[in-house]
């Protein structure tokens, strides 16, 4: 291979692993290329789980042995208390076995059917042992250089792969134990509004596939669904938990959650624009009689009107202090008469035939 | 160099790189690589600012051409809109440039003083050019495979560490973003509250470090100090807004405020522990007498002991709409009579030392 396209090829290598969004989409390719380069024929990706007792097999490329043991350890994986994986708990730097017979940290490779192995310790930041990369060969092989040096880099690469695979679900958890440290909170000032959010993410989600929007646009709609009322946090107890209906002033300080919600929602600044956009229009109408805004038609966002349905279907079918619920039947003549007027008339029938099938 | 030992070295590069815990520690020593064992004499690794019009040196080393040019590249960084960062930005491989004076891209190279340069692309996991890798000569070279080859790896490693470095980074800011969010939901019920959190969060990083606790002792401190009153977003309005002192049924509800706290804070998993013994424990007493758990002496978390004093102090030295604020002198007696009573003998002088240097 010339220069340019060695370099071409590492460099391509690393860059698809690293851009992975999984484990095994990332270490797969570099398997091969493994396998491809050099001696080996069969490599394998073993990783802990968070107990620390097996390396369970993760990716692997290539043949395997035929043996029992082999089975077994694709099965139920590498037990931690091997010789092979305490050596590599201790290793800096990667092992190469060139006769799996003479070395005590290979007990156990000649019977299954591996006759010679490399072996790499693929730890996290802090230093911890998180797997290990091995491949290997059927008869026994000196490792050459060369080889040596490829199958530091992949290991290198892994180890890259698995720690921004590691920080991006550690953010991941921080943004969903926000929502939840809020909703929480929401709940303990009026759990009759957390019920609400439950349902009515639930049915929004529903009614979403429904439409054919990708799992891509249903994200930020589920936020945005979890977090709609959230402004309610800052309405006194006074109109919030009031049993019976409100007075227009009441209703003007009622109206304030969404610009409250709004606020709260800016500063999880790890928002999507469209849950910001529902938090912000789903008390807008399609003939622009809705606040905050008096939005109109499609200048209100397709999160907005697609939620305003749940919204109010949900709080329809729901008993109030001051009447029962609506049946299906009635909600839908009342959705009806309303398309065009407070919703998207393009989504009115969907929405009914969606919710048909569940209720009544 | 052997087998193991070039394995090793190229091993314990990534390792090293991999777990630094910023950009130029861990480009740094592949840099140092790159001009040890290629015929490069100086090597840089730049990256954009987020309006991606210039290039920064974010780390360098070996030697630079002594040129005008070159030192406004060191001070300045690398234009965009160069043609060597235009060609990169294309690029899907490193680049090689024996002669600069024979390639368009390498327009204004020589007038720098580089008369060979490799320059590989380094990007997001999502593909943008985030930065660029640098290595030169100041005589024609002819770059060679092996040369190619380490530059690629080098290259793959700062991409790796890179998107773990944004990966961690967008942890960190959501992290930050929740306690923001809730910090706002508190205050939309209660503004009193706020602005003591913000006093009392300050003032006890301050007692911290008078009390030589480590930086990493102090954040959980200032997590915990910053949602201690999170809790009080739970109590009904006809409590935590009430002018006239408490009856003792409302001081059983207001109470509450803990309990509740320690749970918003635990769905916040994120949250170390000393944080969350500082939410459960501020409002312990040294005597035994506190709630809401009665703990006694250093049954009290250290954080909870700590906040105690700056806890009460700020309400005493606050005015209140049932008595005026209290002077630091007044104050200083009051905490000295609650010593082994209320709060942690051993605290209490250092804590007067710290209030009168602003006080007063």
């Amino acid at each position: 291979m010339n220069r340019d396209a060695a370099a071409r090829d590492l460099l391509g290598l690393t860059a698809a692993a690293l851009a992975s969004p999984d484990l095994a989409g990332g270490v797969t390719p570099t398997l091969e290329k493994l396998v491809n380069d050099t001696a080996a024929v069969g490599s394998a990706y073993f990783q802990t789980d968070t107990r620390a007792l097996t390396y369970s097999v993760r990716a692997a490329t290539g043949a395997m042995p035929q043996t029992a043991g082999m089975q077994a350890v694709a099965a139920h994986g590498l037990p931690a208390d091997t010789p092979l994986m305490r050596a590599l708990e201790r290793a800096q730097a990667p092992l190469f076995f060139d006769d799996t017979r003479r070395s005590p940290e290979t007990q156990g490779f000649p019977e299954l059917g591996v006759a010679s192995v490399a072996a790499a310790p693929v730890r996290s930041a802090d230093g911890r042992l998180l797997g290990a990369f091995l491949m290997h060969t059927f008869e026994p092989h000196v490792w050459q250089t060369q080889e040596a040096t490829l199958f530091s880099v992949v290991c290198g690469t892994v180890a890259a792969l698995a720690g921004r695979l590691a920080a991006e679900e550690e953010a991941r958890a921080a943004r969903e134990a926000a929502l939840r440290a809020l909703g929480l909170a929401l709940e303990a000032r009026d759990r009759e509004t957390q019920g609400h959010t439950d349902r009515v993410t639930e049915l929004a989600m529903r009614f979403a596939r429904r439409l054919g929007w990708t799992a891509a646009a249903c994200e930020p709609l589920r936020w945005g669904a979890y977090l709609h009322d959230i402004g309610k946090i800052a309405i006194p107890d006074a109109v919030l938990l009031k049993p019976g209906r409100l007075s227009p002033e009441e209703w003007t300080v009622m109206r304030s959650h969404v610009d409250a919600g709004v606020r709260f929602a800016q500063a999880l600044n790890f928002l999507p624009a469209g849950a910001m956009a529902l938090i912000q229009d789903h008390h807008e109408r399609w003939d622009g009689g809705g606040y905050p805004r008096g939005l109109a038609g499609e200048q209100i966002s397709s999160e907005g009107r697609l939620f305003a349905l749940c919204d109010v279907y949900d709080a329809l079918t729901s008993d109030r202090p001051y009447r029962s619920a609506w049946t299906h039947a009635q909600t839908a003549e009342e959705l009806r008469r309303l398309s065009g007027v407070q919703f998207d008339p393009e989504l009115v029938e969907t929405f009914i035939a969606l919710t048909e099938t569940v209720a009544d």
